[in-house]
């Protein structure tokens, strides 16, 4: 999985019809010093996240391995929510509660 | 998914007998500033989207979910077309009406 | 997909043996520009293409997608020639007859 | 399938509920000289493995074939620990032991 | 595929049991002028390759398809030894013999 904050959404009316309904987040992925890569990717959410909300994405086939998205032509979700993330003994994130 | 405006089309007389009749796209990415990134990808259509609009590709086994691809040898699909685009509050995007 | 252009061919006579038969190309990846990128992908042959024409390759799962490559370990078929390809208005390749 | 160092943890209460009880750990990936490339992945962990080891991680569908991850939105696992690896006659790495 | 060079070896006792007895070999990458590109996999072998050969080496849900790597969490696999290989005319690679 990659890690990303969700910066944005899109709006889509004409799109394939097992899509309708589904929430599509733009998601841009950070390194591993939590910072923005420059990278991004559109996925469909599969456990309301909100904006500014640090997650977890899974592309390719396992990204069809929820609910939200099963048999449905997606190649991206969001499908956890990052409490916090370390790495070498620094937190990287920590959510706000 | 990745975001993309549609720049042109591939013609292709001998191709695999389960892609005649399929409308083949090229598509070139933005980047999260909506700006040509460089790349493209060849796609097939599946939402009827035209020259110009902008768009999202579902690759991988996820583009065979749509009526237009399933058990096709195509990795790319136009699977919705985009009305609008927002990235940390600033719209990146928005299709003419 | 990605467009490329056949350059070269690739011989194995120790192989698995449900690739015995099958024709082994070495594709360029070509740009938007129809430049060679510098990339290349050895693919599958499913459509009697020949050396220097400008094909579509498929990728992954959707690379088994032909009858030349199905239920076979092959990650990329050639599943279709080119004959004309465009770009924003300009016509980026045409292929001779 | 890449090597990597296992160098953090992610934690998330709220997630896919079939990754419930999941270890996701951090994996910078290393390149051809064992050095941090610095690209990571975050893979969920099928063989017990605990921070600084070096580990292998197979991505895309071929990351569900494990017990931890069977049919779980997963694209990325670690499937095995590594005890030395040899690149041109010379050591990269070993186990302590 | 991609063409790699065999340049070393995984060894790993603690794996997924579905591994047990496979060869796990580091796989160098070669651009299109036979030199390495600085990349490499580790993939399992399917051919009885041997280091220093030049060989195929299918990605993805397609490197499951052999013998050796089925239903296992393997996502690369060499399932062909490189005899010859040319491009633009110039021979690449030949096996001596």
């Amino acid at each position: 999985m990659q890690i990303g904050r969700i910066a944005g959404t899109v709006v889509s009316t004409a799109k394939e019809a097992s899509l309708e309904g589904r929430k599509l987040l733009v998601v841009k992925i950070l390194d591993s010093d939590a910072k923005e890569s420059g990278g991004y990717v559109v996925a469909v959410d599969a456990v309301g996240a909100g904006l500014g909300e640090v997650v977890l994405v899974a592309s390719g086939s396992s990204a069809r391995l929820t609910e939200a998205t099963r048999d449905r032509p997606s190649d991206a979700v969001i499908m956890a929510i990052v409490d916090s993330w370390d790495i070498d003994g620094a937190v990287k994130w920590r959510k706000n509660t």
